[in-house]
């Protein structure tokens, strides 16, 4: 977000006041943990005991944080406020988005590469709105050991001020470019607000895409190419529809040009989340640190190569959590879940004769071997001393799309039987068409997932063309395409007049008094209809023209 | 390293002196690489100005310094000194460590993870060798925006103290173990040494795992398993040999039990140099993070696991490029290779028609087509404006294990000749022999690297049993295998005693005065014989029994 010295300023205190309240919060929440430890083996032939006790519909806030600690996404790190663990089911679907990502990046001609995580003051400074929108986040290096530095280094909050004097030094002609450098790694922005899993750390893992491009035209044509793939990810991978669309200069990435964005709906809440954004950077830094070639087409002229920045954080997931997610656990897209199908042994009670058991366990496992072979992600629980009900539950909690169901009576039948974790649909599947059948209903789930996220985005979110319909819509959990004149102190004066106003279902993860504003989420790039001659800005106290139609909402 | 307090004061006060002159080497490699940007497209022409200036024989450390900033594996941080900028073609092989290692591991049944990069003070203080260890390297965070922490915190030197807060809340039962998290991170050392690109650096990129066992023999066994691997990225990946072994006392882990560690040997000065390590550490850990389980033989009874972290960093890649490069520049084996083969087109000249010509870049195409779909990486160089002869240098400073050279005589015969990187031995291959002896020279060309490499190795770790022959070894480049008591205090007598002895080659890279005493680099597992019965230990004022031979050296 680009701001004056005086807006960051502003928000500081309101931050640090904030603060306060995420302190308590905070405290709240290590609480809620230390309850929700797991209990003894002893414990865990209950059914009940592991599963999520609130309710999405009810607390939604207290319901998502139960979901990323039970599901083992995350874990809090008590030791330092704002940090969070990212345990091993959030790495894997990670690494899936990572592999997609990447081989699609390669293709492009973007290389990786891996620059420190330390930035001087120096190098900061150089642009002007880039330093201050990132100042007030930045952690600093003062001491190592126990000597004190000369000079104090800062973790980098993101890449442009830690590359780009190297940029400089290797491109020398206009042979060297395009250059596209790309790297995975965290970046720390010690955030004042309150800290929320993967929406809001203080260290995030994300990847940094920076390139330079010899023409405006070139470097625009990439912050689309990225932008969907940045769609891809959320659309193709984690079932989340988003709609595509640029900034308001209010909201563009400080010291850019323009920033284009992904922007996802949160229906529980009816807010709008940013899901990752491209820059056009401009020549802005370019200037700044002095990145030039000679024009191919005029010996002697020297351009200022144009420069964009895009990245994709850790984030996505908490997207999705928050759209798939029920109230019993976590709702994993098939093409990102560790798990895809989980096997559960049936119907072996005490009458069951040893002999019967081998038999059955030596079927489960063909079966298991058959859809492994068919590219299924397979897993089988034949852990001793559960109930199949509190296997059930367990791999629901964790979010596993189908589970399968295998009992001598299956077996009789030469079926399976199956329940969709994200309708809870069941059925049987005849044995012989497992290698067909199940990567089928793996397809349909993931399709049936999107549609659904889908189908509720594009009911909530509506053109209002009315100011007193804002608030009633924005308390009905939309979010709304306004015609809006695209001044930046008419969207600070929107926000602030939506400010305030009830808020029926309050959502108590973030600090509000005593409801949230809206403010700009982008100008779709897809627009409902055309603004017809004469529309005004939608804002009651602006006289000027509507420019587009701009989505607002209430937002992460 | 473990060290006593008194120890770390003065190894501190050692370094700060160093320190001084690493500031004089620093700025001077500054200026150097001033000197070694690239010249201008207008100067592209010319053969010789892109090569390697130093011998690596006469001016070791200059050459590797040019070798690695030529051949773009990585550029300096000139921001903040003692870090380095990891260029794309330093990610490639590092990526494919990555991969191979990855998928070892995951059939090991260990998972990944990803936790804060600040450590607590409290954490890191609850084992107190550990943070005697690493305290005066440690880079502290006091500041966030212009405020200061209330506590400060360090950025991760190694995540023992980060991670095991949550491996006691993590581990409940006897049914949690083995836990097997790994995680691939940059972590900072901030060394008062002088650094060196891979080798030394205050930021550098590893894998660390860290796992938890029920007995020691579980434990140990995954020690020596993940040594294994090591040994593998070295050998199989790498084409660089090394010895496994187990560190002394003096040399083990901060902290731990025992180290294993494989140990690498640069030719060109003799000295020997830490691969990667494997620690076993015991219950030190779980005693001070309290990470207990309950006895499965013996109700009531609580066991403290027994723990291992092990690690492999970049500096793999230093160690190879330091064996395998030349006086052209880097070579590298084919199984790391980005570009395994690069085609350059030859014999086109003045007088070859436009016809002729197309039709000769058609067969051209053809070939790389061919080689691509037989799983070589291949590329081709058809820049214009360069001669073939600058193409083969360019190519050979960046380590291209094979260059294969079509013009027309070769099309006439239907042949492509090819030149090695390794030994520079050329010869041609027919076009239709092409897919089985592309692949088979490559395998080759890996295998005679390793061999080369073996053979030096093997012929420079010499058993020494005559206290009077170990300077004269060392200074003749080797290693030396000494019948050794395994006492610290002898160790460290040892090295006084061989420190400050002529050097005859010094190596500038590393400060010396005015040459470098030997210490111990590890208990070879594969011992060069029984230690015989009343063999006393080498050092010439120790009067106790050696109880193995232990492997000493000059070292990184």
């Amino acid at each position: 977000m680009a701001e004056t010295a005086e807006q960051s300023k502003s928000a500081l205190k309101k931050a640090q006041k904030e603060a306060n309240k995420a302190a308590e919060k905070a405290a709240k929440a290590a609480k809620m943990q230390a309850k929700q430890t797991l209990p003894s083996v002893g414990g865990k032939k209950s059914e009940d005991i592991m599963g999520i006790t609130a309710k999405k519909t009810e607390d939604f806030a207290t319901w998502y944080q139960e979901v990323v600690l039970k599901a083992e996404l995350v874990e809090y790190y008590t030791e330092i406020s704002g940090f969070f663990i990212m345990r091993p089911a959030t790495m894997y679907i990670w690494n899936v988005i990572r592999k997609w990502f990447t081989e699609h990046i390669e293709e492009m001609g973007v290389e990786e590469t891996n620059f420190p995580m330390f930035l001087s003051q120096k190098s900061l400074e150089k642009e002007k709105d880039h330093v201050e929108g990132f100042a007030p986040e930045l952690a600093w290096v003062t001491k190592a050991g126990d000597k004190n530095l000369e000079v104090p280094v800062a973790v980098r909050p993101t890449s442009e001020a830690v590359m780009y004097p190297y940029y400089s030094k290797w491109i020398r002609s206009h042979r060297d470019l395009p250059l596209r450098l790309n790297q995975w790694n965290s970046v720390v922005r010690w955030e004042a607000k309150q800290t929320t899993p993967f929406l809001r750390a203080r260290e995030f893992l994300w990847q940094e895409g920076h390139t330079a491009h010899l023409t405006e035209k070139l470097a625009g044509e990439e912050v689309l190419e990225i932008l969907e793939l940045y769609a891809g990810v959320y659309e193709q991978l984690l079932a989340v529809p988003v709609v595509r669309g640029k900034k308001t200069e209010n909201e563009k990435f400080a010291g850019g040009y323009y920033t284009t964005t992904v922007e996802g709906y949160i229906p529980s809440n009816g807010r709008g989340i940013q899901g990752a954004t491209s820059h056009c950077l401009g020549q802005n830094f370019s200037k700044m640190f002095d990145i030039t070639v000679e024009d191919p087409a005029e010996k002697g002229k020297h351009i200022h190569v144009w420069q964009n920045s895009w990245g994709l954080s850790t984030r996505v997931i908490g997207v999705m959590v928050m759209i798939h997610g029920d109230d019993k656990g976590l709702v994993l897209p098939p093409r990102i879940a560790k798990t895809q199908c989980i096997i559960i042994p049936v119907g072996i009670t005490a009458k069951t004769t040893p002999e019967e058991k081998t038999k059955h366990f030596e079927q489960l496992a063909e079966i298991k071997a058959t859809l492994k072979k068919a590219g299924i992600r397979t897993e089988d629980d034949q852990r001793e001393g559960y109930t199949p009900a509190w296997k059930f539950n367990d791999w629901e909690l964790k979010g596993v799309p189908l589970r399968i169901e295998f009992g001598p009576k299956d077996a009789a039948k030469e079926v399976v039987s199956f329940a969709r974790r994200d309708t809870g649909e069941k059925g049987t599947i005849p044995i012989a068409e497992l290698t067909t059948k199940v990567p089928e209903l793996l397809s349909t789930i993931q399709a049936d997932m999107y549609k659904k996220a889908e189908k509720s985005f594009d009911e909530h979110r509506v053109v209002i063309e009315d100011w007193a319909e804002v608030v009633p819509a924005l308390n009905a959990r939309n979010v709304v395409l306004i015609p809006f004149c695209l001044d930046g102190k008419c969207e600070d004066k929107i926000k602030e007049l939506t400010t305030g106003q009830h808020d029926e279902n309050p959502d108590t993860s973030v600090p509000q008094a005593p409801s949230m504003g809206m403010k700009s989420l982008c100008i779709p790039f897809k627009q409902p209809k055309e603004v017809a001659q004469g529309t005004k800005c939608l804002n009651p106290e602006c006289e000027r023209s509507a420019q587009q139609y701009v989505m607002f909402g209430r937002s992460y």
